[in-house]
């Protein structure tokens, strides 16, 4: 099973890929998310030759339950679904590009602007850092003031690493601490206005820099919801400093409802961007937004030829129809609620002390007693062997069944009850862990 | 055959589809390559329904022969290319993303590095711009130094779009004439240095600026090829200043030679992007280069879900495969050759004076009497007539029978000889366009 080109190297174990991973790809791969330190150092699989439902297979071909992030959030609808792949292999049996325009491209428009009242035009990229990029380009060129106030985590690019120019803290809160700006131009210094989620106070920040921020771009939840009030204040912010607001919905769209999280908050945006769970998987972003906002984008040359391929805008048109067929939200938020009770049932049992946080189908859990990353080690390293794959986080997905969330259930209990048993016998959860622990941070986990 | 969402808007032909998605499309697409106004106003079909080898079938299934640019130069060997579609679906099939990586990253990375000798190590991205936006990121974090010196199109990112903030001719050599840098930060203005190509006196700009140039990105080559020593000289150049040295092979690579373009001139850069041609249509970029500078990436945070994708690195190992094992560049060199012929014998035999240039598989051709426009505009109306899409660019695939290109140049010579009959009474050629003439530069083309 273990392919052709790995047996070559020696390499003989699913595990082993990751090690020689780093010595072609710069940190291993293209997902900080996605690597092996911020899971299960050293016993990780890392790679994986099949997935499907939510189940995913390894190189050795040994068979996993996904209780990770199904695909970082991607594939709410499962891996592989059937009813998305139908419509995506029918596209490229039918040329999945050509020197004109995929009519797709339309139809997911006009899906996205319905769900969207306030909207009326979109385009589309093919990841969320991407989209970003072009919602605040165009946002910039319609309010013609460059200075940006965010809050949340909005990609990689030079705009928003700017804000950790001269110092590497500055979005610890919003993304990771640490973090140089390493290539990242320095006249961009001073060009972002970081706040605090739900710190009404924060929000003074843009109140002072009015003749600068023209745009103000942030999740509109995450970890938390909105405090009462909160997204209002805000809008009301932006409508009096004339600049453009941008929710980043990359991550919360798809949810806990059909179409962007803030239509739930009675709040309307300028302009709101799209990703992760946008394609079930396969990769397509995008940015909606009111007429007199998104028609600057003809001011501007924001162009890509890989932005018109046809895979894209199938499997978004499919996951969403399958959305709204399927009343996804429904389930997402079920099987999420399961996840969090999993994790609250057996830290009630056991005695240790956890917190919960997140949308229910974007579920997070931190254990509060001794060392973080010690017990999540040995979490994830305990539930690997019962073929599960854990993190800190799970997001949920509509394919999880009630017995695989009863197993799920059982065998976090277990772990926790091993973790109880070491503790109350004097030892310590450290010894008991077989490889390296979990990293945080960005300079240990980026190296 | 016209999609049942379009029959419901009373639009009941192709190629009045543009003009409907240019109510919920800002411009219309995602490309300005792919405007109908750059091919043939009112009357370019725009939207494809369906597309196999060198043909493209409409909305109103109505079948074309594409001699335009074959997906703007990505699909090289020929749309829905049997081979790669097959690799592809069974990637689909096994499920295109998880919460693990794809293997094929790997192999796609080991094909790129092989095909480069001073190269060891890869990255990935979905877009060229994309690409070179990390290049360009890396190249910075290496160097230590913030100035960008630019020699061609690199996208539509801010950093490259920068170069037009105070004066919107600054591109106009290197991608269009009067291209605002609406929405671009202005503290970004003075952070590149265009240079005109092939211009050895245009280099002192480099050297000038030594202590602010820490990045030289370039096309190597793509309408000509360089001058005796001129990549020699930029190479000797960067060594001498400390700046990383990037081609740009978006568009050059895997059409005159198995890999990048450079790779025939003798010159290694420290960096190489790739795009368009990659996947065969699917989208997958790349950035490839010496240890020494990609592993910088590691100090900066240049990280995204979609780049982790299945389906990009599966379609470009099985399009590098096909390319290597059919000698595929060959076919795109010869079947170049044959359109640059047909351009060039149909203006002779009718003594219309028009201008070649471009390598074999990436030709464009200019006429130089009357009204470039006018002409060219007429040019694809009746070839349009003949069921051809044709443009000023016709971009070779592997997948051009003779007959089909025999066909192409008895059709061209028709119009040719048309164009001489119209002229020869008398009269104007702009008397025999049906719609409006085709735009160029930037304002007319993006509006």
């Amino acid at each position: 099973m273990l392919h052709q080109f790995l047996k070559k190297r020696s390499i003989t174990n699913s595990s082993d890929v990751w090690g020689y991973a780093k010595t072609i790809i710069p940190g291993g791969g293209e997902l900080i998310s996605k690597k092996a330190e911020r899971f299960l150092p050293g016993q990780w699989p890392s790679y994986y030759h099949k997935a499907k439902g939510y189940n995913v297979w390894d190189l050795n071909n040994k068979k996993y339950v996904d209780f990770a992030q199904m695909g970082v959030g991607s594939c709410i609808h499962g891996y592989a679904n059937s009813k998305i792949n139908k419509k995506v292999i029918s596209s490229i049996r039918r040329g999945s590009m050509s020197s004109l325009n995929s009519y797709e491209e339309l139809e997911l428009a006009e899906r996205l602007i319905q769900l969207h009242p306030y909207s009326s035009m979109a385009r589309f990229a093919r990841t969320g850092g991407e989209a970003c990029s072009i919602a605040v380009r165009i946002a910039r060129a319609a309010s013609g003031k460059d200075g940006v106030a965010i809050c949340g985590y909005h990609g990689w690019h030079d705009w928003y690493i700017a804000t950790n120019i001269g110092d590497k803290e500055n979005l610890k809160d919003q993304l990771l601490p640490g973090l140089d700006a390493a290539g990242v131009p320095k006249n961009l210094q001073g060009s972002t206005y970081p706040f605090i989620y739900n710190d009404f106070d924060g929000l003074e920040i843009i109140k002072e820099n009015r003749d600068k921020i023209g745009v103000v771009i942030m999740e509109p939840t995450r970890g938390v919801k909105p405090l009462p009030g909160y997204l209002q204040k805000i809008r009301e912010l932006c409508n009096e400093i004339g600049a453009v607001l941008i929710f980043d919905e990359v991550t919360s769209a798809f949810r806990e409802n059909n179409g962007a999280w803030h239509l739930l908050s009675g709040v309307d945006p300028d302009m709101t961007v799209f990703g992760k769970a946008l394609g079930n998987g396969f990769p397509i972003s995008a940015v909606i937004g009111k007429e007199s906002v998104m028609n600057k984008a003809t001011l501007s040359f924001i162009s890509s030829t890989m932005w018109t391929e046809r895979v894209g805008f199938t499997a978004g048109v499919a996951n969403l129809d399958l959305f709204s067929k399927q009343k996804s939200h429904e389930k997402l938020v079920y099987n999420g609620k399961k996840i969090k009770e999993a994790w609250e049932e057996s830290a009630k049992k056991t005695n240790i002390n956890i917190n919960i946080s997140g949308l229910d189908p974007l579920a997070s859990f931190k254990f509060l007693d001794g060392a973080e990353n010690v017990y999540q080690t040995f979490y994830a390293q305990e539930m690997l062997k019962e073929n599960f794959l854990v993190g800190s986080s799970s997001y949920s997905c509509t394919v999880y069944s009630e017995s695989i969330l009863k197993k799920f259930n059982k065998k976090t209990l277990e772990v926790f009850e091993k973790i109880k048993f070491i503790n109350d016998k004097g030892d310590k959860v450290e010894n008991y862990i077989k490889g390296d622990l979990i990293k945080s941070g960005f300079k240990r986990l980026n190296s």
